[in-house]
């Protein structure tokens, strides 16, 4: 079988799974005190070009985004979220489940628009009833997003620009970011991803790590105990070192670059290959994930021969499935996979 | 410096991250439906000699006992717990924090005794204003405790029959199951935990893995749409192999049990040596934790040359500190522990 | 100063009053077991013509709301409502607040319509990835609807029978039942009401009590331990006689019914007047609360004379106000009012 | 029958009723921002001579607890309570609910003593591993205790220097202030407690009112948008107008302290009748709460005649009832009391 379904089919890349090897047996303080995750901090400030960031491993995206969210938010406040959105849809209500709730707003091909954000909050206090609603306490986007699209410099600035207006912080779900900021039409490295918002994190587990993610908080402005608030969260691993020996190798010689840059090429292949074929796209993007329409009957002998993620349907005889590339995917399985379908 | 403070100083063990460097190219589904957390759930049913049980994989104690005990309480209940419980002192709050009261019980050693068990619920269904209380319904204890302790056969089951009486489960923290089990004095094995509760845990963070618990439900009593909660907690890791493949590796050949015996073993010649040179122990055990009283002044000399765990104060010129050994710990390092004390 | 603004701008209905007044120096029993409760839910049975149901009374509506929900939802699930429903815009995130999603649905006049809901929940059942998202596990609709508007039996069976294909519960949020039933254009009387949901609170507050609301469970399906939850959610009255007082006496002779009719006639009246006079309705119903949109000056002026709610903004010089009467309003006060306006 | 069971079994103070009933027909605005509410609010302020204070009303005790402590405590601190504090055994888990630990500490005669509370805090911050653990960040005390006892002025100024020490709160749950401060041995007034804490409620519920208790912050120190916090946790009434009215009569006159005073003396009255019979008794205190030991046979046929209130087993064959009066207890029913005991 060919696996396209995701990009967390595979373990860890080579070097990442090397490093653990190498420091198995150096023994380390718990909790993420260790030698390890302190060089990964060092070698992520240095990447994002920000010497005061503060950095935080966590073992998964949905674990981040309750914690992040949780953490940050004050108690009359909820977050708002493209309707699209990770923490609106497919994490099975677990921003909800410690407390807060997701305000949804309109997306446009996976975003959210800056002056749709502004509507919404210039709504929100101009209703003479706010004060028995949910207050806007923080904008959570994901770069790129659940449908591979990626903002652009001035989008980024632009809603960062809200938040800064209404005081509230703006979130990065960097689950894939590095397959975002390595699409051909990117704007934005890892550096201005930092400035423009307010707290991010750097996804591993999708990029190369066996798990973990990197959140990072550029702006003064981690929770006060936040170690004692992730623990609560249960999501505080005893062995930290796991995550920091892994993010130390993913951003030594730029290899979390690199091996996002290559699975966006390896799309970009499968992506001309589709077109030549002349399959149809539900969306337009340029990153590591496809989105192609297919008939039912097609899809059903295609699933004989290759993992593919079902996204949604798309009409009686049609459905939207995903196709992704990874930091391990060979340029002949996309070979293999364009000859099949 | 020697480590001696905890058994998560080190990596994984060799057999563990040898299968994870033989496995890391195979492609696999996500979410542990993977081939290799289907191939360790066998194995440990058959270690459990339970092919009924089932089991699901987490990354972390707190987490676990976090997602175990919110998903399987009712709404009215709470869970008892030895006030020295893992889930009372060192969990920043994580089960309150998910809504569940932690309702603390004296303890023995780190150990529940049956009858104070009975007289707790006893009593509290005696108390005409109960309603008003929250109402125990789960009982948690650790194996090997907190302590270092162990339930002996003859206490876990009476422990198990005033659970049953009063129809509420019995879950073990097996965090450091294996170094319970391997205790000399011990008389249960894996079969017997499985038989004597209604859920517990495998522990693998402390005991040769790199992260990942567990969760077993012995007696058809999965919660339902128990992934569901799993990820509504933020606690389903999308490369579910990464537990899977672990899991294969400690319970082939045994492994599991191999590495946990030879832990304790170390500790039983440190217990030794420490016992010639006169030291006096806060509490007396049998396995891979020792717990020693130390002038604060030695202490300060000792943690030059030693990394050791701060356990308690125990009087304004003494510390209760603990020393623990684990699968890596070598003979020779307990041989220049001895020399250095 | 007119009031005209809601339905819960007076004290008591004076029959509800004289019932406090005269019981008030009765001992009795706390938290709800009391003899006034205990007639209070008879009254109520048998209004509804329900000998098996179950009442329980509590103080106000996000309070009900919360705590049926949070009562009846299993662990995985959330509630489906209109995305104008009540729980899903105006009550600051109380829902979410205890671990429950709410899951939006279109709207059609603030209605539910079967075949949206049919379709939402085939949609998510047909989901491959829904083992990953919330559940829908109950149907909260509000009755009258907080456009005021009003469900039809042939709507209501409809609603239910899709909840009962996929046995999730059906819960009618009725703070303005009474209001909705009395409709001139209703075909549903309280036994209809009872008969075709799962669980239904009717409102007091805003009629003809000072406070209150009685649940009514009426498929033998009571959360186990209710009191319990209904303490721990921090609802339970100590002189909980309070409610079943007032409740008594709005289910002595029909008074229920009866000043919910003269306040749906006053508003018939208010309405018939408004149209009179060529103003423009937000929305068409036939309950006691009425929607206009006025030009923004107007209402600077009709504010320095009658207090009305801001319901939202129309565009950029007119808003949509809401009129309201309840049991208190006079006939006088609306001719008044029709004068100014 | 006789009720001596609690000072919950009656209605509102006849002073209080009265207001209610010429108040009924006033229209005012909903949620608390009524006339009546805010006159309450100043003769609170007067009666506790702090004119910067802040007051807010919310319904019951349990609503209260709940709503403040949630609201106060930063997201990583549990409270400290006495292990016999309400908020730790009778109110169904409603503080963890909310995901708040209670941290018990031992009680003297249901009070907390400085010295404890400093040790149990030193200790904590000198527990290396504290940051695992639930930071203390509030004190919760009750006066009069659920013993029936009283702080005196130095112990409550100790506890107090003890928490701005630690830069905690200390809250007074005042369920039964009234009934404290009028003890013949108290030396606090309501100026004493509002000076020597950070937040109190004066209860209503328990003093005359129907329902109400009002929540005083004294140190510019409300919670941001705390009225929206109400409402998140279901517990703003629309008709705020009804503890508005009661507590603005409950403090005209010092009708407050005046039916206090005379349940505190009804009460003396009992307990010398008691101590001349010769019943033993469980506690001493000279509030409204008597607690004696009673043979099981003896509380048989006493409860044929009286209602009263189990409190906890004392042994085999002696219980402990407890014994109340309230502003409503007449003077002859004492006397028939001590006739039938």
């Amino acid at each position: 079988m060919l696996y396209f379904s995701n990009d967390y089919s595979y373990g860890a890349h080579p070097e990442v799974l090397k490093r653990l090897v190498e420091t198995n047996m150096v023994a380390t303080e718990g909790y993420g005190e260790d030698i390890f995750c302190l060089r990964a901090k060092e070698k992520i400030k240095k990447a994002i070009e920000n010497p005061e960031a503060e950095i935080f491993f966590l073992a998964g995206g949905t674990q981040t985004n309750q914690v992040v969210i949780n953490s940050m938010l004050q108690k009359h406040q909820g977050v708002i979220a493209a309707n699209t959105g990770h923490i609106a849809t497919h994490e099975a209500g677990a921003i909800e489940f410690t407390g807060n709730k997701v305000l949804p707003i309109k997306h446009i091909d996976g975003k959210i628009c800056s002056d749709d954000l502004r509507d919404f909050l210039n709504t929100f206090y101009n209703d003479e009833n706010h004060s028995h609603m949910v207050y806007p306490g923080m904008v959570y986007i994901s770069f790129s997003s659940e449908y591979g699209t990626i903002y652009y410099k001035d989008e980024l600035v632009s809603l960062h620009n809200v938040c800064k207006e209404y005081q509230i912080p703006l979130y990065i779900d960097g689950a894939r970011l590095g397959y975002g900021i390595s699409a051909e039409d990117s704007d934005l490295n890892l550096k201005d991803i930092a400035e423009n918002c307010d707290v991010f994190y750097i996804g591993g587990t999708k990029i190369g790590a066996l798990c973990g993610e990197a959140v990072v908080f550029t702006k003064n402005n981690v929770p006060l105990c936040f170690t004692t608030l992730i623990k609560k969260h249960g999501a505080l691993l005893s062995k930290g070192r796991l995550l920091g020996v892994q993010f130390d190798a993913l951003f030594t010689d730029d290899l979390y670059l690199k091996i996002s840059k290559k699975a966006v090429e390896t799309a970009s292949c499968l992506r001309e290959g589709l077109i030549k074929k002349g399959y149809k796209f539900f969306i337009e993007n340029k990153t590591n994930q496809i989105f192609i329409i297919l008939n039912n009957e097609k899809l059903r002998k295609l699933q004989e021969k290759v993992v593919v993620s079902f996204w949604e349907k798309y009409d009686e005889t049609h459905t939207v499935i995903r196709l992704a590339t990874c930091w391990a995917t060979k340029k002949e399985d996309v070979d293999k996979l364009l000859e099949i379908m």
